[in-house]
């Protein structure tokens, strides 16, 4: 166990009993004063980004890499104001979810209150320090993080400004921490903090989350990955289905609400596949299909069990044509992850079927999966989306940050 | 793994895909019949539980053992009722927790859904067999049962009969299934059965949840256990305190809500102690006192850093006096298990201080920890009570054994 990561998190338990009791007005206070400060730390922070930056261009890090660990002024500024935007959310803190009286007199409220120490582990964007950082603060939770090695001296310096203003603005010490360390055995030992560290985020890819998954000993809330479908009933509008698997696949084809197996009625399979599937190619999106998708587009490559069961997080799409409404959703049952499917149908019937029958955080009825996302979902802000359906299920926002606790108030009850 | 177990969980997991499309009468029909069923079924049931009993009166089982064994026709009776009151609590599958429209058109609806397959080990009582069972297919979910090798013929039978008038009344076969092995090892398939087992849940005592949270793959729900205190505050109403103080230690000591350490704040200790200690010693407590509490009682043994973090679950109790309420919150924060603490006082801001800072399930004012239970927080039924975090804090009933699922319905939206 690293024991500067050990006392950290005990900074954090003793900062989280403090700030649990803070006023909503304290809380956005200092998220204004955090935003302040990073702007005043501006050429600070790209002090320390341009050492980074120096390091990985030696290391010869890809240019996608690059432009993510690359801070700018204008980067910074929008940085600052997340925090602001933060600030202006609903505080989720103190909402009473449910008052009564019991016979015996005794009143019961059950309050939202922080979950105490979270742990953040992510990768080389910089921004999810002080992003990750404003969520915990404003739900009254203590945040200790842990990023990338490629952006190590931007954090430290991200997370010093922050935590600085946050502390001047009158917050407990060890309310933001950043762990100095990039050693494995730092994250390892931040996985494994019972009894300091209530619940642990990882925000990035796939191997990270399943590191975490993998070697966490406290509780987490992720995304076990998003092998999404779009099923296209007979019943579907062409126009509306092609528009819609169109978005899914190739909007975004990295992130994990975005479709990786198209399902297609026999039905409507001769009148949609040729002409989306010539579109899907012409956006450069390489198609793999079942054997009957490969009769009606013969220059298709062939599929098998393989791509039904991978995420490719990339431009490339499987398709499969199915008898009917109960086979798409077998296949479904199947190979979905639980993260977002859809159905396009002009049949209310195969729309209702179709989503109580499916299993998973977000079901849509002539919809892209793309949507699913704490933003979009009109949430304010999130730290990525839960596959799990214990705790939180879908985008995770404040109020996912945070658990309740039943006060009970008597005037001398005893249980007979 | 054990390959019955894991066909078990399986047979579950597609039973559990249906159920969750099952309309609240259909399920509250099923909970009636079974109750009739197990009415019908009283002499086999009796008779498999004689062979438990033989087997339990050879082994030279406890007498409070054998006692927990033992059925008679009053009792399965009681069973049946238990399953007929379930029936009458509210549905809480289908639910809608949430509902917006986004300003593109899409429509939102945040549902309350089952979890899918729960597990629910157990130990020598019956009537867990049948309770368990009533509560998970209420909820919408499928069971797999795993009890006490001692119960393992009653079980058997009680999980038949209930098992069948489920399927006569129109659920899937799986909908209930209890494991015949009582091997170790087809314990620990079951709680490593991801995938297959949505949320296992541990019913019984210490040892049994500790051995489960130490072996599970799947998620748990439970408590890890009762360091429950209670503070007397100095401006107290002695007679309250008195009388709150021995209900908590007295009336059931055993279970997991019983007071375990009684604080004092040193304003009221001479007022209060010396009758209190003699009263709980006149009820068989032993009472174990810090320096100062055997100052006034002399006659107390000493109690040391152990005791403070001893859950006794007996008749024995610590006392300390302290000098504030902030004293009486830390010890609280350091020995205490997040499950119910109280504080005795007429001073509001006090009684503000202590539930806004003390991190627990349940924290009272002025009454008995012993209220902590579905039943008393008339929830109708619980399967246990949480100590966690997330998901669910406090009683665990109908509701926390759901999750949600989001239903997004649109007309053609695709993400720009």
């Amino acid at each position: 166990m690293d024991e500067e990561v050990l006392e950290l998190a005990g900074r954090a338990k003793a900062a989280s009993r403090i700030l649990g009791a803070t006023s909503e007005s304290m809380r956005n206070n200092a998220l204004l004063s955090m935003a302040e400060a990073l702007i005043g730390a501006t050429t600070s922070v790209m002090e320390a980004n341009s050492i980074d930056l120096a390091a990985a261009r030696s290391a010869a890090l890809s240019a996608s890499l690059l432009d993510r660990l690359t801070l700018t002024p204008a980067r910074v500024l929008t940085m600052a104001e997340g925090l602001k935007q933060i600030a202006r959310l609903p505080d989720p803190v103190g909402e009473i979810l449910e008052e009564k009286i019991l016979s015996n007199g005794l009143q019961l409220l059950k309050m939202r209150v922080p979950i105490g120490v979270i742990g953040i582990i992510y990768e080389s964007r910089p921004n999810v320090t002080v992003d990750s950082a404003g969520l915990c603060l404003k739900s009254g939770n203590a945040v200790v993080l842990r990023g990338g090695s490629e952006s190590i001296n931007t954090n430290i310096e991200l997370a010093r400004t922050i935590s600085s203003a946050a502390t001047l603005a009158g917050l407990p010490a060890g309310t933001i921490q950043l762990i100095p360390s990039t050693d494995r055995g730092a994250a390892l030992t931040l996985m494994q903090a019972e009894g300091l560290v209530d619940l642990l985020i990882p925000r990035g890819g796939e191997g990270l989350k399943k590191t975490v998954i993998q070697n966490a000993r406290v509780p987490v809330l992720t995304s076990l990955g998003g092998n999404c479908h779009t099923f296209v009933d007979d019943s579907a509008d062409l126009q509306m289905a092609s528009d819609i698997a169109f978005n899914a696949k190739v909007s975004r084809p990295s992130v994990c609400n975005a479709m990786e197996t198209l399902l297609v009625h026999r039905g409507i399979a001769m009148a949609l596949l040729p002409s989306l599937v010539t579109r899907l190619q012409d956006a450069g999106v390489e198609v793999r299909g079942c054997e009957r998708t490969r009769t009606i587009c013969p220059l298709v490559k062939a599929a098998d069990e393989t791509d039904w069961a991978t995420e490719y997080a990339d431009l490339i799409l499987a398709i499969r044509i199915v008898d009917t409404l109960e086979e798409a959703m077998e296949h479904i049952d199947r190979y979905g992850t639980g993260h977002s499917e859809a159905i396009i149908t002009r049949d209310t019937c195969n729309a209702n079927d179709f989503t109580s029958h499916i299993d998973a955080a977000c079901v849509y009825i002539n919809a892209s999966t793309r949507f699913t996302d704490g933003f979009e979902f009109g949430m304010g802000a999130e730290v990525g989306i839960s596959t799990q359906k214990l705790h939180a299920r879908g985008p995770v926002g404040l109020r996912e940050l945070t658990t309740y606790k039943t006060i009970v108030t008597g005037n001398g009850q005893i249980r007979v």
